[in-house]
C-alpha cells in the first residue's frame, strides 16, 4: 500500500517542486480543489494578471496606436518594452525552444484549427499527389473536421484507423500523415520519430498536433533523438530506426502552456518547405495583411513574408497573447530548473503514481484503465472507463474537488501537469475518488444533469 | 473664423458629452494628448481592467475549467453569469443591434480576414458562376489578399477599379461584389443600398467590410432605409433605388468598437444563405470543433451547426472577447443616450469642423482634402494628402500630442470617434497642425525615422 507520507516525502524532494509559486494556486487550494484538468486548460499563472492589467491600462490606454511600435509608451521606456508588433515573433521562439525547433521557426496566433487548415494546406500543394490523409480515428475532432473539409475541395480522401493499424497504411496510397502526438482519449502517446520516419519512406508529409504534449514533456520535431518504432507484427519489439524530422506541427496555448481560456495557437513548417515556398511564392490560404512581406506598405498585390511569417494571418489578440506570454514563460522557468526532461520524468512519476493508486484502492469498481501501462506510450494524463456511469463519477468526484473531466461515451480523463501537480494531490484525488465509488453517492440525481460544456 | 469658444459650447450642448466618461482617457488627457486614430485602435472603454481581471483572477483562476459552463465560480453565481461557451453568441447578438441584424445572426470570433475568408467562399459556393469578383482597388489589403489567393484557387477572377467605376462593373460577369464599406484611405464611404441592390440587378451577391463603419455610425445590412444610388454618368444626380439587403458582412472589433488591439472581429450572414446551408450542408472552410453541431459530442464526423453557429471555427480568446465585449457596450450605451444617428450626426459635425478648420486655418500649406467634402458620401475619418512630406508632418504632429496616422504615400489620417472626441478636441489638434506647419519644425530629421508600423 502505498501511503500519502510516501507521496508527501516526494513532494519535498521533487526538484520542480519550487515551480508551483509561478501559479495562482491560492485559492484553488483555499476551495480544496485539486485541479487534474490542466490537459484541458492549465491554471492561472501568477505573473498573468498583473501582465495583462499592464498591457490594457499602460499600453494599450496610455500608449494607444503608439503601443504597436513600441508597448508601454510613455511609461515603460526600457529596452526591452518592444511593440506589440513583435509579440507573437517573440512567444513563438519561447515555444520553439520547447518543441526543438529554432528560432524564427513557430508562428503564434489563430487558432490551432486555423493553423492546422494552413499547414494541411501547405501539405497538400508539397506532397504533388492527390491521395490518402492518413490519421487516426480518434484523433482530436478539429482535425478531423479540418482535414475532411479540406480533403473534399482538393480531391484527398482522409482515411481513419486505429491506432495500431497507422502504420501499416503507410504505403504508395500515403500522401499525408496527420496525427496527434498524444491522443486526448486515452493520453496514448505516438512515437514521433519513428512514425515520421516511416511515412517519409512511403513519400508521405507528416503533420504532428502537439496539443497536448507541448509543455508537458520534450518535444522533437527534427527528430533529433531518433525514435523506437513498435511494429504492429511484433508489437512491443523495439525496432531502432532513425533520426527523422517531421514536416509541420500545430500546438495549443491554452492546455499544458497556460495560456489561459481560448490561447492563440502556434505552428512549425520545417525550413525546408518555407524555402519552397520562398523560391516558388507559394501562399497559404488565409493569406492575410500580417502576413504580407511588408504589411505596413498597405501595398494591393500579396507578396507572402519570407519563411514562417506567411503563415500569420490577421492582426492578433493583444490581450490574449500577453497572458500566452506568461503561460510559456512557465514552462521556460521549468526548463531552466532542470530541464524538460525533468517535467518528463515526474509526470511520468504522477501519472504512474495514479494508476497503481486506482488500481490498489478502487480495485472493487469497474474502472479499466485506457491509457497506456508502459509509460514509454504515455502522454501526461490518465484515463479510464466506466461501462455505464462515468459522467455521473466523474460529477461527483468534482463535487468533492477533484477536477477532471469526461469524454463521451465512457471515458474519465485526469490531467497531470508537473509544474504545479504534487504527489499528494494524486493521492487525495484517489482517495476522494475511492469515497465517490464506495458510497455510491454518484447515483444522486443531480449528478446526471448534463452541462453545456462536459 | 470659427472661435475655440464656440466648440466649448458645442461640447456644453452636446447629447452625447457624457459617454466620454465610459472611457479611460484621464492619462491620455493627462499626456495632453489628442487621439484621433480611433479609426486604428480604440480608446481603453473604463469598464475593461476589470472586467479582464475579473475574467482572468476569478473565472480562469478560481473557477478553471468549470468557467465554460458558468463564467465566475464559485464567487459569482448570479444569473447574468453565464459561462464562457455563451460569450461570441452574446456579443454577436450585441453587434447585431449596430448592424440593423437580428439576433442569433452574427458570430464573433476569428480575425476579420479569416471571416472574410469564410463568407468569401460561401459566396462561391453559392454564386454558381464563376467569374468576376469586383472591389476597391484601394479597398484594405487584407481584403484584397484574401480574395486574391481564394479567387485563384476557385477560378475566379478579382476585379480591382477605381470607386466611380465599380457601379459600371456590376454586370453578368460579375458573380461577387467586396467592398469595404468606408475606405481606410479617404473615408469615402459607399452607398450600402444602392449599390448592393444594383449588383443584385447584375445577379451577383454583396460582401461588405464594416471595419471603418460599425460603431462610428448606424449600419443597415438589410437596407431597410432604402439607398440614394450615385450615377457614375450623372454625378450628384441622386437616383432613388428600392431598398436592398447585403448577403455577408464582416468587421472588425478594435477599431470603433473599441475592443482592444487585435481583438476578435465578426461576420453577419443573410438568413437565406444559412438556410441554404442548413438544407445543403454546406460547410465553411474552416470547419473547426466549435462550429459543430455538437461539439461537446466529439464525434468524429463533422456535422455543422445551424446558421450562423457554422462559422465559428476554434476555441475563441477569451480574456480578448471580454475585453471586445466592454467595447461593444460603449457603443451601446451611445445607441440607448441617443440613438445610432446622434453618433453619425455628431461623426459629421466633427468632421466638418475639422475640414473647415484646417482649410481656414491652414490654407498657407500644401494639404488637398481627400476625404468626399460631401458630408453623405463621408465615414468618420478625414484625410488630407501632401505631395512631398505627409510622413514627417505626421510625426512632428504626434510629438506635439495629435494623434493621428500617416499612410503611404502621401496620406495623413484623422478618425473622430462620437463616443468620445470633443469639439475642442478638433480645434486644438488643428491649432497644433498649425504649429507644426507654420512653424516648419517637421523638417527636424527625427520626424524622418520611420518606424516599424506607420
Amino acid at each position: 500500500m502505498i501511503a500519502r507520507d510516501a507521496c508527501a516525502v516526494r513532494d519535498a524532494t521533487d526538484r520542480l517542486a519550487s515551480l508551483r509559486a509561478l501559479f495562482a494556486l491560492e485559492r484553488v487550494d483555499g476551495q480544496g480543489v485539486i485541479y487534474l484538468d490542466g490537459n484541458s486548460l492549465g491554471v492561472l499563472p501568477a505573473a498573468t494578471p498583473a501582465r495583462i492589467a499592464a498591457v490594457a491600462e499602460v499600453e494599450w490606454g496610455e500608449g494607444l496606436i503608439r503601443s504597436w511600435n513600441e508597448a508601454g509608451l510613455p511609461r515603460a521606456k526600457s529596452a526591452e518594452s518592444r511593440g506589440w508588433i513583435t509579440l507573437s515573433q517573440r512567444i513563438g521562439d519561447k515555444i520553439a525552444r520547447l518543441i526543438g525547433a529554432g528560432p524564427g521557426e513557430v508562428m503564434v496566433g489563430d487558432s490551432t484549427s486555423a493553423n492546422l487548415f494552413k499547414v494541411l494546406s501547405a501539405a497538400i500543394a508539397i506532397s504533388g499527389k492527390a491521395g490518402r490523409i492518413v490519421s487516426e480515428r480518434t484523433n482530436f475532432p478539429t482535425d478531423l473536421y479540418i482535414a475532411d473539409t479540406l480533403a473534399r475541395d482538393k480531391g484527398y480522401e482522409l482515411t481513419l484507423v486505429e491506432q495500431p493499424a497507422i502504420a501499416s497504411h503507410l504505403d504508395d496510397r500515403a500522401a499525408i500523415l496527420m496525427l496527434t502526438h498524444v491522443n486526448y482519449r486515452t493520453g496514448f502517446m505516438h512515437d514521433m520519430a519513428a512514425l515520421t520516419q516511416r511515412a517519409h519512406e512511403a513519400g508521405a508529409l507528416v503533420i504532428w498536433d502537439l496539443a497536448h504534449s507541448v509543455g508537458a514533456m520534450p518535444v522533437d520535431v527534427y527528430g533529433r533523438r531518433g525514435g523506437t518504432f513498435l511494429s504492429t507484427e511484433a508489437r512491443g519489439a523495439e525496432v531502432e530506426v532513425p533520426p527523422a524530422s517531421a514536416d509541420f506541427a500545430v500546438g495549443c496555448g491554452y492546455k499544458y502552456l497556460n495560456g489561459g481560456p481560448g490561447a492563440p495557437a502556434f505552428a512549425w513548417v520545417h525550413p525546408k518547405h518555407t524555402a519552397w515556398m520562398d523560391r516558388t511564392g507559394w501562399r497559404q490560404p488565409l493569406s492575410g495583411w500580417l502576413g504580407h512581406a511588408a504589411p505596413f506598405a498597405f501595398s494591393s498585390d500579396y507578396q507572402p513574408a519570407a519563411g514562417i511569417a506567411r503563415f500569420v494571418c490577421g492582426t492578433p489578440p493583444v490581450l490574449s497573447l500577453a497572458a500566452l506570454e506568461c503561460g510559456v514563460d512557465t514552462v521556460l522557468a521549468a526548463e531552466d530548473a532542470g530541464g524538460l526532461e525533468a517535467i518528463r520524468d515526474k509526470s511520468l512519476a504522477l501519472t504512474d503514481l495514479f494508476i497503481r493508486l486506482v488500481e490498489e484502492r478502487c480495485a472493487a469498481h469497474d474502472l479499466t484503465l485506457i491509457s497506456p501501462p508502459n509509460a514509454a506510450e504515455r502522454g501526461s494524463q490518465v484515463s479510464f472507463a466506466h461501462p455505464t456511469h462515468g459522467y455521473e463519477i466523474m460529477q461527483a468526484l468534482i463535487a468533492r474537488g477533484v477536477i477532471g473531466d469526461f469524454r463521451a461515451p465512457d471515458i474519465l480523463r485526469f490531467g497531470f501537469t508537473p509544474l504545479y501537480t504534487r504527489f499528494v494531490d494524486v493521492w487525495d484525488a484517489v482517495d476522494r475518488l475511492r469515497g465517490v465509488l464506495d458510497s455510491g453517492e454518484w447515483r444522486e440525481p443531480r449528478f446526471a444533469i448534463r452541462a453545456a460544456v462536459t
